[in-house]
């Protein structure tokens, strides 16, 4: 007999896996040219060439038994690895991060897991802030947390009346995500300076700490020159959660990392703090190969332009066939108003149009559905016939 | 403020890890050569040629765009690999596994933890069979179990009488580790059928499931031609906890899996809630292309036989030494009992002594303390005299 909370998790599911799945089970049923699955952030670019490279470079240095390669490393990671990440961060965002600042993790996922088991006591509050990336919700529950949402303004951006209502002497943290998943908005530099005004003032009004946890996996797919802001520098009780899943290609490798500066609160128990979580947990360390690997091609990135095409190509498409869409300026998502119920909409997409987009109800945005653009330009094409016969069956032109 | 059970865990700390620290500060100061660092379980064999050639053919793979590498997998891991997996232990031991029995891991640790937020409760029990792996302590606490100790016999293995009177309806699990960390012990065919006994008897007694959780890093090591016995083939509501770690010679790669046979109670909830339980609690999914690189090589090993020689080393001086030892039969660490006080003793070797041991208290076993041999052939002759000198400052010789 399982648990009662697994058991529940596995009766709600997770709509995106299951799209994924389900996709799979229907490309082969009618054929992978005829099911246009937008379901989950699968990256399609290839890894850059350099990670190859830099993964053979690992592995003869290994043969000539000058590499410690695949051995367990600090659970915080090689310590090369981390002054090598500190570094690149300082020269790209004039921070002052050291190795101890950084600790290397299981993927963004992870280090979420990681940051929340040691920040939070049972029954205190995370404050996610809509539309937000649904895991979030697992990730809470996991140390007995409580979600709590902000709602968005018609700008997609977080409503910061009803952010300081929402912030209690029991919220421990904020997790911030931009460029944003399922949006693909990037906060602007008013909306940060915003958003640490309220913390600030929070945290002064009830002398507690408010961690803003910054979930940085789309950092480096940005479009039109957009800058994404560099949230460290804007709010000093920032935990930088990366991942070199997208920026790399590499999502299946479980690569990331926390960016503690010592400005954060109670940083030395912290650093200790996140070291046990990521040991206790199950990761012990990240994966050893891929921490030299992605260390050494810190400045390798796949192609942005790439889906800087898909972007447009489907967003000028779906506007014109009469879909109301949030123009995306990071990341590889594309939030679409649904023009009937949302459930019903992602049914039929899927059953009559053989279109997998997931509902954004779970990501505390109802209404709407999000399309992962992160597919091959060709699947887009394929797609369109489709997209507009739904739009047309949804009476939309 | 960090929550109130990690200062905990931070305060309580990792004797392990904490001496992994130490004597690379050690090391440092005195130099490589004059310190004895016999702490963490971190192998010293390299992985074997197989596996580098596994990594090289699935990069190639890749790059001539004939391979699915580093995306995300389905959370329990790619299909073709657990069924490699599942082929090969049922050619080795007659089971008979699918691929869907098989969901890839984080190491066995990750294994670990997804298996017990799976089945744990708040409050159930878990059992664990005294000597044993002092983490198990902090993966039961993870999901608010109660680890309970059943003590062994004076053979190091379990005291069956304990065992069954430490048996509640609130048993949810008993951990089984062999070969064994830290007693090298390898549980014999009637221990095995006995422990089965006990705990078929207390399910079919209290209407429960027990879970048998058979933590496997060692199994490929073991000596003297003993044979390891193949839990399941025992006891069917058996799921194995694996890890290449050791096998290959890759603990920093975090690679394993969970087998979960059929006839395990609740199987098909079981493999989805597993499935979950890797997905939220971060890992997602197993690294990708460590994954593809040890299907490739399933039958290779590191080289046993180098730890085979240190052991009978090790074993034959500090017995000559007059140091009670337990003979391994199996996986790289000598039990040895503390002729003081264990933390006298600990704390006597590494400052007077430069040798850098674990005392067992936390692994449930006061009065010995680990010695992990997995290290150069060198490092043991060059510490021979400092043990020598330890027995005699200890009054043994």
């Amino acid at each position: 007999m399982i648990s009662d909370k697994m058991r529940k998790a596995v009766e709600g599911g997770s709509q995106i896996r299951a799209m994924f799945k389900a996709g799979k089970e229907m490309a082969a049923k009618f054929g992978e040219d005829n099911v246009y699955d937008f379901s989950l952030g699968n990256p399609y670019t290839p890894a850059p060439k350099e990670f190859a490279d830099s993964i053979r470079k690992c592995l003869d240095e290994y043969e000539n038994n000058s590499g410690f390669l695949h051995g367990y490393t600090d659970n915080e990671g090689y310590e090369d690895v981390r002054q090598a990440i500190a570094d690149n961060l300082n020269s790209r965002f004039g921070s002052s991060y050291a190795a101890r600042n950084i600790a290397m993790t299981v993927g963004a996922a992870s280090g979420l897991n990681a940051i929340l088991k040691t920040i939070l006591n049972p029954g205190e509050e995370v404050i996610v802030l809509c539309p937000y990336f649904t895991e979030y919700r697992n990730y809470i529950a996991n140390y007995d947390g409580v979600l709590k949402e902000v709602k968005c303004d018609e700008y997609i951006l977080p409503d910061m009346e009803d952010l300081s209502a929402k912030i209690t002497p029991k919220t421990k943290a904020v997790i911030v995500n931009t460029p944003n998943n399922p949006s693909g908005v990037i906060y602007a530099d008013a909306t940060m300076k915003a958003l640490a005004k309220v913390l600030n003032d929070k945290q002064k009004e009830y002398g507690t700490d408010i961690y803003l946890i910054s979930d940085e996996p789309y950092r480096e797919l940005v479009y039109d020159g957009a800058v994404n802001p560099f949230v460290p520098d804007y709010y000093d009780n920032t935990i930088i959660c990366y991942s070199f899943s997208k920026s790399l290609s590499i999502p299946g490798e479980r690569m990331g990392y926390l960016a503690m500066s010592d400005k954060v609160s109670d940083i030395d128990m912290m650093i200790a703090a996140v070291s046990v979580a990521i040991r206790i947990l199950g990761p012990v360390n990240a994966p050893s190969l891929i921490q030299r690997a992605v260390a050494g091609c810190l400045d390798a990135k796949t192609d942005v332009t790439y889906y800087d095409g898909n972007r447009k190509l489907l967003y000028d498409a779906l506007t014109s066939y009469g879909f109301e869409c949030i123009k995306p300026q990071g990341a590889f998502y594309l939030m679409v108003k649904a023009p009937i119920d949302e459930a019903e909409f992602v049914k039929k997409a899927s059953s009559e149009y053989h279109i997998l987009v997931v509902g954004t109800g779970s990501f505390g945005a109802p209404g709407y559905v999000r399309i992962a653009y992160c597919v091959s330009r060709e699947r887009i094409e394929r797609s369109l016939p489709s997209f507009k016969a739904l739009a047309e069956s949804c009476g939309l032109s």
